[in-house]
């Protein structure tokens, strides 16, 4: 059975990863970059390099773009639309849901099959356990290349909307960096008593990794939509001012805590003190 | 070998459970709350409720402390600080670091032997494995009393400041609700194409999980103290604006990713653009 001829557009570090994945499965692979040299250890793999983009396009009946943006995805492609009708294109460059509709409007429009993924992996992770590529668009495409697909990582599909895998994308990599800030607050917060960093994380991991054990709680609270279940801890209670105090007076920024005090304050002086933390997500769903 | 006596004032759900695992393990154990009732449940298992503190406190060696604030602390144990004289006070009441300061220095006063203690467990977790106490104050007490405290979960002790106890309780327990928030934002984020908040948490979960292995690898470089070692993720490339822009697009607040996002531009605006992800750290040291 020969196997699916792929072009792989953008070889940053990420590129480059996905496509070494796909020469080392026998995938026949061509490669661009815009800046040339990239391809280098890649050609070495077996995978060919033409100079331009659309005799690596016309080389594949599966296009992958893993470029910097939105408007590079467009740079790259818009002149070479009529080579990619009827082909597919796996578009893994990072884009906002809007910006993934876009470009699937655009794809329809040429007559290309669209599939938007989200990489939830950083290139060293690729093809290893753990590693997670989220997709929406054409879920014709996403059954006939998903052994393809499934050489990078766990694959999942979410819908026809070719926002959705953007929008969880962003869902879960707001909750890392939301998380890394209030890793580093707190490392800021004991750096005063003379706690290294290195030795807050090695408190601070597995104990956030641990408390992760509570999300499916608070989910359930969300989705029955009743903060009033008794068993939870009450906004009263959770209450920062102290942390808030406790971070100022070691000298540092009380916006990182503070974030969160602002979302319980909200709804405690909403008169809602007695029930659930949970009830947070309300302040978040609901701008000030 | 006869087993230290202790008594247990405040028996909120945390004191009574930490009561019940001092009388399952045989320590003669007097429990006191100030509204009555409370220990009923202790009485049946062996324990003795006296009606007053003073009674309660003249009945051991050890007295722990489970009371609501730093407040309800002096408000209990003023009137019988005589009594306190020559007695190891062991106290897990949630305060701030100067308030531990400020406890540790009156009991100083008094003869009364200090010894702070942060739990990083909910009451359900007391015994078990992943519970964990943190201890500042008196070493000798520390030493003395440990077979004790480890009935309680991992005990762990920072040093004579009493307040560092409580300063790395904050700064886990920081951690911990920034998560939540960030997890709540992405749930939030999701709602919109009808994922709720239960799926989400079945993805958000493990993926925050596996980040926390992401922590040693930033604070090295903030004890490094360079923040262009190379193979950082850089801040232009963390730059959150997509993700403010799709959390406002979706109706719901900006405020905790923008959170974020305030710390990598107050960087990248004082031109440390190209340097790694970690130097948030710097924005968090120097308020704005």
């Amino acid at each position: 059975m020969t196997k699916t001829s792929v072009s792989v557009l953008g070889l940053g570090e990420m590129g480059s990863t996905l496509a070494a994945a796909l020469v080392e499965a026998g995938h026949p692979t061509t490669v661009w970059n815009r800046s040339p040299g990239k391809a280098d250890a890649l050609v070495d793999m077996g995978a060919i390099a033409p100079a331009t983009a659309r005799d690596a396009v016309s080389a594949s009946d599966v296009v992958v773009a893993c470029l910097f943006d939105a408007a590079s995805v467009h740079g790259v492609l818009d002149p070479i639309a009529d080579l990619l009708s009827g082909r597919t294109l796996v578009n893994v460059t990072t884009t906002t849901p809007e910006q993934a509709r876009e470009i699937a409007g655009w794809a329809a429009d040429h007559g290309v099959v669209y599939l938007d993924g989200g990489i939830m992996a950083v290139p060293s992770m690729i093809g290893q356990p753990g590693s997670s590529v989220l997709y929406s668009g054409s879920a014709t495409a996403f059954e006939q290349f998903r052994p393809l697909l499934d050489l990078w990582g766990d694959s999942t599909y979410f819908g026809e909307d070719p926002g959705l895998a953007s929008l969880y994308d962003f869902a879960l990599l707001s909750g890392m960096y939301v998380m890394f800030a209030g890793f580093l607050h707190g490392a800021a917060m004991v750096a005063g008593a003379g706690v290294s960093a290195t030795e807050f994380a090695g408190r601070a991991a597995p104990w956030l990794s641990a408390m992760t054990g509570g999300f499916a709680g608070y989910a359930a609270v969300v989705d029955g939509g009743d903060y009033t279940v008794a068993g939870q801890q009450s906004l009263e209670f959770s209450d920062l001012g102290d942390m808030v105090e406790a971070s100022a007076a070691q000298g540092i920024s009380t916006e990182v805590i503070g974030m969160v005090q602002n979302l319980i304050r909200r709804q405690i002086d909403a008169g809602h003190g007695k029930e659930g933390l949970a009830r947070i997500y309300e302040s978040i769903k609901q701008p000030g």
